[in-house]
């Protein structure tokens, strides 16, 4: 996909940032200050910082889910880091023309299912990072100002070694998939703004020609059950009502018109989704929530 | 005000952000990564993203009391929009030198008021939007790419066909006015971090040469009364006492000092507000609230 | 440090902004429209805006610990302003290559102790500010406009006449001492999005060679009692349990191990912290919390 001889690049460098941190505390701030430090005239993209505090699913969902819409060349840093200070790896990957800098604790596996990754190496070469490395916060000392190396055009084979995909740490149990019974399984994993509910379970497993067979109908369990077909719009649902769609990342959500699934189904990130599908005259094409 | 011929713009590109959508999610980080997809070099200003769900009346005020803080050519992107998905236009339109997309749902109805809009044009061009156009994030599908189209130097002629500023959708009972008994009604239109109470009360509106007349004093009916004159600085009002003033948008707004005003008067945005001019004599120019 | 004939700057000016207005309203995007119109191109970074509603003593310790991550020739505008409207000078100065513009209330204390402020200045030149200048929002009337003249190049001899350094307001009683007792006293300046403790007990008033005395012991009274020595990692406690730690910001810092130490403690910041060094011997070694 790339020149091998040639970084990637975009024409006024960007890198995008997605964290946990919030917007408290002067965190983010600072790791913008050490990346213009080393690259001036980077474009800084706050992408999200209020992932659930160290939730490595949600953030490898975001950021799978939001990376292409960046100019190809953006370098996304995601500094969602249980394990600071421990022993974990910090990685460099490309995919699709983007490229990546993060901890290794699973957050580019959504990333290899989707697009598949590439010239994946482990980042060791401190001589990049801040001259003193505390144990507390490796986003300000080691991965910005490794992605303002790469944002001034540094070469990712200064980095540390190439390792292999098969090596990187991969998250168990977030996968959504097909099951043999044909119930496709998934997981919530965020809950936005409006309270809608987004899942990790891409519209292609719900069935080929989804969007074109509009009478199919779903039976989708969140603790209670909702039968519904896949709605195109929030408001074709009554206000207050519970309807089934697919959402702007391309998943299935479940909303309420003008209110909040999460309080209609008292659920969080992280809770099983099971969806089977059900012939329209079954279910009499009726939507209950 | 401009040369016909040429679009606005600014030497790098601005483009200010107002939207509903908080920080809590990717949404407003997408949408940037939509416009320097489009438009590299592009500098994104976010405006404020905090603005009330779906509370069109609020933005409306809000970007037409900030845009003029803005550099001329500036393009302003609002996206409140409760009627993503169905029927309702996208405009874009020019005043004061300023340029503006957002939904047609009385977004632009203030600043026509304060500034007069010119060459307003329905966005129909869908050779400018995402390839895919979702139902439920217009702001990234389509108002976000053709402000990077504008953004990168294209002309709004592309956008769409003009039409009359009288075809525009205009929100009711949001107009200040001065009513025939002398009282001057308005409304609360947003409710700040320190809660103070916005009101969208023009200083003009409370009278001619109001800010050299100290000694006019107001009943203000915001649920209680407030009877005072106008202050300049918060600190006027002894310590937990409320107070009016011509605030930083040049409205009305009452407030408490080293205290909060909604806390006082628990009102919410939305609330009236009724202003009557008292003669300083009658009230005796003590302030009561 | 600097050529006494050019005033400061980076190849593409940089604004950080640390101000106690938080993201509710168009505040923060108000005055970036301000410095935008009057320096085209400066890159503007957000450090802080959720400073505690006035509170000076949490910006100055932020402002002192954040200003070193950016480049040389960075303008540091800090906007906590309890005073606004009323008689309290607004200054600049200059330290260790980096600029700063704020109100004359104590925000650059700590920086001067660290850093050693020169060349500062009263603002009085009124040219530069807003046309008109209201008495409630000088961060955009007269610190925006003035930081962009900077931004733009301008000399800061045009500000206003240079003062004594000695003549800036101090803050009393926020400054960490080694009392005569051996007790070292300071306070908790802010608590984190995680719950951490933040002082501003800086790490070398802890003793010469902390970092390198492992079995140093400290008894920590923050209400109750923290007996232990200096962690390096948060992981380095059992989960829930309180551990002392260097933070990021080179100060002692409190926190529980994937847990919060404001919920342990009930503390909250401007409370105490007084710290006695022990010996390892008499402590046992031992954690207690």
């Amino acid at each position: 996909m790339t020149d091998p001889a040639r970084p990637l690049a975009t024409p006024v460098p960007i890198v995008s940032l997605t964290t946990d941190f919030g917007e408290r505390d002067e965190y983010v701030g600072v790791m913008k200050g050490v990346i213009l430090t080393g690259a001036p005239g980077t474009q800084i993209v706050d992408l999200c910082h209020r992932i659930a505090p160290q939730s490595v699913p949600q953030a490898a969902f975001l950021i799978a889910a939001a990376f292409g819409h960046f100019p190809p060349g953006t370098l996304h840093l995601v500094v969602v880091d249980p394990g600071v200070g421990g022993t974990r790896r910090i990685l460099y990957a490309e995919a699709a023309g983007h490229r990546f800098i993060c901890p290794d604790n699973g957050l580019l596996g959504r990333i290899d299912q989707q697009a598949g990754l590439n010239r994946v190496r482990q980042v060791t070469n401190d001589r990049l990072f801040k001259p003193t490395v505390g144990h507390t916060f490796h986003g300000r000392d080691i991965m910005a100002p490794v992605a303002a190396f790469l944002a001034g055009g540094g070469a990712p084979d200064r980095l540390g070694d190439e390792i292999s995909t098969e090596a990187i740490v991969r998250l168990r149990g977030w996968q959504p998939r097909r099951r043999e019974d044909g119930r496709i399984a998934g997981r919530i994993v965020a809950v936005d703004r409006f309270g809608n509910l987004i899942t990790n379970i891409d519209a292609h497993l719900l069935g080929p020609g989804l969007q074109t067979t509009p009478h199919q109908v779903f039976d989708i369990d969140i603790g209670r059950r909702l039968t519904t077909h896949l709605h195109t719009a929030y408001e074709e649902a009554l206000p207050g009502k519970p309807l089934a769609i697919i959402g702007s990342r391309e998943t299935l959500e479940i909303a309420v018109n003008q209110g909040s699934a999460q309080a209609h189904y008292r659920v969080a990130a992280g809770d099983s989704v099971i969806v089977q599908p059900t012939p329209a005259a079954a279910a009499g094409a009726i939507d209950r929530g």
